[in-house]
Order: structure tokens, then sequence, then C-alpha cells
């Protein structure tokens, strides 16, 4: 059963390789957006007229000129040449409420999904903070109650992540598409075994030790693992064990206050057999 | 500039509050499904021979009668009663690939936002492991390189908040609606001022603190706060000033090191002098 029922959005990740963004506006808004959708393989067009155009966002556009397109023009004198059904995504930053609202209406018609900036009631879906390490996402909404503290909870998870866990990732993704051609089948037992077997994986090394696989360790992980339906150790394959620690950068170790302590117990010894023998 | 460019999803909060569901399946993974659109204010309808039901998805549609429409057919045999233009998305968890895959055009072709369980080129967007604590919501995806890891994750960015942050943000939340409510105005310098005393409070009061508003310290707040362009400590609003601590649940004390530390020191200098009298 899930924990809370109901007022909540669905969290999801959209895929938008391939795909084409519309951006209506040039400002910081639009910056923001622009930034967003470049995580994406999009292609991303802006229509604005220059002058509005916010200084990052030309320096978006000149710096991505592979995927970003610019039209110089506003929205209201050429919405007939824009074709607006070709983009599978629409995202409004204008200042113009009335505008944004008409462009979201015509949107909702077609089912292009669509967000207008500050107009919640009006958009499909709301953007949140995000945290990217390779293939990881991380994505905090607070939906739309405090973007302040989503930044605090961004800040916790940042410290609690040790950085390593884009690349264990990226690597358990390339050794999972190495097990499905050596040993191939949708679902059934094989499925079941291949599953097993990652899982164990997964659970017997750390992070920073998935993370240091490469093209000829994971070659003889399956030879000597899979093959032998075991998992071998980090060091059986030539790795550090435990060698990269995977523990969040703010663990403190526990040495420092020992030492103190230990040197509080010596003085305050040494203190009391002095007063004793003084007297 | 965003840190990684290229290759990633775009993780987004989908609204469905007012809208419909249709779940296409009636087995293990439409019952994820289900709870997945439970969270939002979706109506779900779940469309499966009654043969084809797993028991937990029995169970939610029978725990959860205003929300759910069971439908007890498939999907070849009446696609044209079912009127599919009438659902705002559509989720596939089948084990015919073809029949899922000719679902997935269908909505392709008519914009509706569809899943299909197992056939990730087909999606238009995909699940992710999830945390929520009332208006917080949380999303870690893998881009489908690694559901284990993606646990693993989850668990460090558990235990690392402290369990109040969804109270703090929802009160937040609500204090953003009466301070709106007093000071009116989209944008400009009253929008400025209240963005500029909401960030004061949230970096002055910790999670635990703003947690613990209610009506009537709200109240207190905005006169004594908001009016006097200053933010209050909790104690002169007669709140546990740092009471609860929003330190991760995982931020050990170094008492006990110290404790230890002392004990070791103490029982060393008392052996040395024992030594030292037996000469």
């Amino acid at each position: 059963m899930p924990p809370e029922i109901g007022g909540g959005s669905l969290l999801i990740a959209w895929q938008l390789s391939g795909k084409r963004v519309l951006i209506v506006g040039g400002g910081e808004i639009a910056s923001q957006r622009i930034n967003s959708i470049l995580v994406t393989d999009a292609h991303i067009t802006v229509l604005s007229p220059s002058a509005g155009l916010h200084p990052r966002t030309e320096q978006l556009i000149a710096g991505y000129p592979t995927r970003i397109t610019y039209l110089d023009g506003s929205y209201e004198h050429n919405p007939d040449d824009l074709e607006l059904t070709k983009y599978d995504m629409i995202l409004t930053a204008l200042d113009d409420v009335e505008l944004s609202r008409s462009i979201c209406h015509y949107c909702r018609d077609r089912r292009i999904p669509v967000n207008a900036a500050d107009i919640p009631d009006l958009c499909d879906f709301y953007f949140g903070s995000q945290i990217r390490d390779g293939p990881l996402q991380i994505m905090v909404s607070t939906n739309g109650n405090g973007p302040r503290l989503a930044n605090l909870v961004m800040k916790k998870i940042r410290d609690a992540l040790s950085g390593r866990e884009g690349a264990a990732i990226e690597k358990v993704g390339a050794l999972r598409v190495k097990l499905k051609e050596r040993a191939p089948g949708v679902g059934g037992a094989v499925g079941k075994r291949r599953m097993t077997w990652m899982t164990k994986l997964c659970n017997e090394w750390d992070m920073g030790e998935l993370g240091q696989l490469n093209e000829g360790t994971m070659q003889k992980l399956l030879d000597e693992g899979w093959e032998k339906d075991q998992v071998p150790s980090p060091r059986a394959l030539g790795l550090k064990a435990k060698g990269v620690s995977s523990c969040p950068r703010n663990n403190r170790s526990p040495i420092l206050p020992v030492l103190i302590g230990f040197a509080t117990g010596v003085a305050y010894c040494a203190a009391v057999s002095w007063l004793l023998r003084k007297k």
C-alpha cells in the first residue's frame, strides 16, 4: 500500500530524445528552461524578440548552436507560421499572463504538454530542483510550497551522496547489457537468474568498487562470477577492495574525540596525583 | 550553465488532479502502477480480465472504490467501446508485447502520454523510485541503468533526512498563502520584499522549528515579523528554539568516543602509577 494517498504529483522521467521543445520567451526564466532541456537530447527552439533576450539566454543560444534554434519574433505576430503542433512540448516564460494562458489553451486542446511559468493551474507539469551525476538523476519537488526549503533538502541530499554513485550506476548498466548478451532472453528462468546475480553483486560490492569496473574486469567478473554462479570479491579481480570509500562526505571519524578524551583523562590523573602528593 | 549536457531525462512533477488514467493489465506491475497514481488525485480505470488480477491489484480495487473503476475485460475485445481518447494518460502492464506496442502507437498518434512496462523505447516517460513526506516528493532515476542501485541511493537519502522536512514545507506553504493575503500583488517591489522575508525566515529557523508553526504563531510571526520587517526567533514566539533538531538521523554525537578516550586515559595513568609504585 502506498504510504500517502492523494494530493501529490506524479514524478516521472520524461523522454525527450529526438523530440522538439519550444520555449516562448527569452528572459531569465527562459534561460533556466533552456538549461533544464539541455540535460536531455531534445532540440530546442527559442521564440523571443531579440530585445527581450536575457544575457544568459543569449549566451546559451550562442554556446549551443546545434542544440538551439533561435527565432527572432513574438508569438502574437506569427502563430500561423509557427506550426505549434510540430513541437512535442511547449514552455512559456512570458510576462504577459493573457498570452501565456492562450498558448496553454491551444496546447491543451491539442494535447501538447505545456508548462507556463508562474501560472501553476495551467501547467501539465512542474519543474523541480535537480541533481545529476551521469545516469543518476534526482528531483526534489515541494509541490509549489517552498522553493527555498527545496534547496535545503537538496543540500542534505548532496551531502549524503559520495559523488561516486553516478559512476557505479553507469558501470552496472554496462555490465547488465553485457550479461544480457551472454545470457539472452526476456523474463523466465534466465531473467530471474540474471536479476538475482546482479542484486547479489550490488549488495556485496560498494559504490566505489562498482565504479572501478572496466572492460577487462567486467569480462573477468562474468567469466569467474556469472559462469560459476558466484560473486567474486573486488580484490579477487584485482580491484582495490573498499579502496575507495563510499561513505557520505559528512561522516566524521571518531578518532579525534577519542584522542581528546584520552588526553583529558591523562591530564586529570596527573593533576589528581600531583595534588595528592602536595598534601 | 548546466553541469551535464545531453543524455538525460527531463524529471518533472506531472499534474493529475481531475484527470483520468487507464491502466491496461492487472498483474503485479499493474498494482505498482496503481500505487503510483493513488499518490495523485487522478481517477484510475483498470482494464483486465478478472482471471489476470494479482491479489494486490484486487486489494487495491476493493480498498479504493471511489478512486478506481474496474473493467472486467481485455483491450483486444472492445477497443472501440473503450474510448481511449477520454483518458489523459495510459499505462500498459501486459505480458503481450505486441498488444502493448499497438496501444502505444495508438496513444502516440493521439498524443496521449503513455508508459509501457518493460518496453522503454515506446515510453513517453519512465517511473522511478520515490520518497514522499507530505508536500515533499523526491524521485530517483537511474535512467534504466540499475534499479538495485536506485534503492541504495534512496536509502542514503532517507537516512539524510530528519523526517521533519514535510511538516516544515507544509507550514511554510501555508505561511506564504497568509503573507500573500496580507501583502497581495504579483511581482514588483512587494513580491521581492515577500521573497526576501521568506528566504530570511527559512535560513534562520531550522526545519524542526518551522514545522512547529500553527495558526496562532503564524499570525504572531506576521504581526511581529513581517510588519516590523524582521524575523523573530522561534523562542520569541513561544516555540522551542532548536528544541527539535533537524540533524540527519545518522549524525553521531561525539560524547561516547570522548568518554571512552577519557576512561582509557585514566586507566592508563592508574596502571602506569601502579607499575611505578611497585618498583
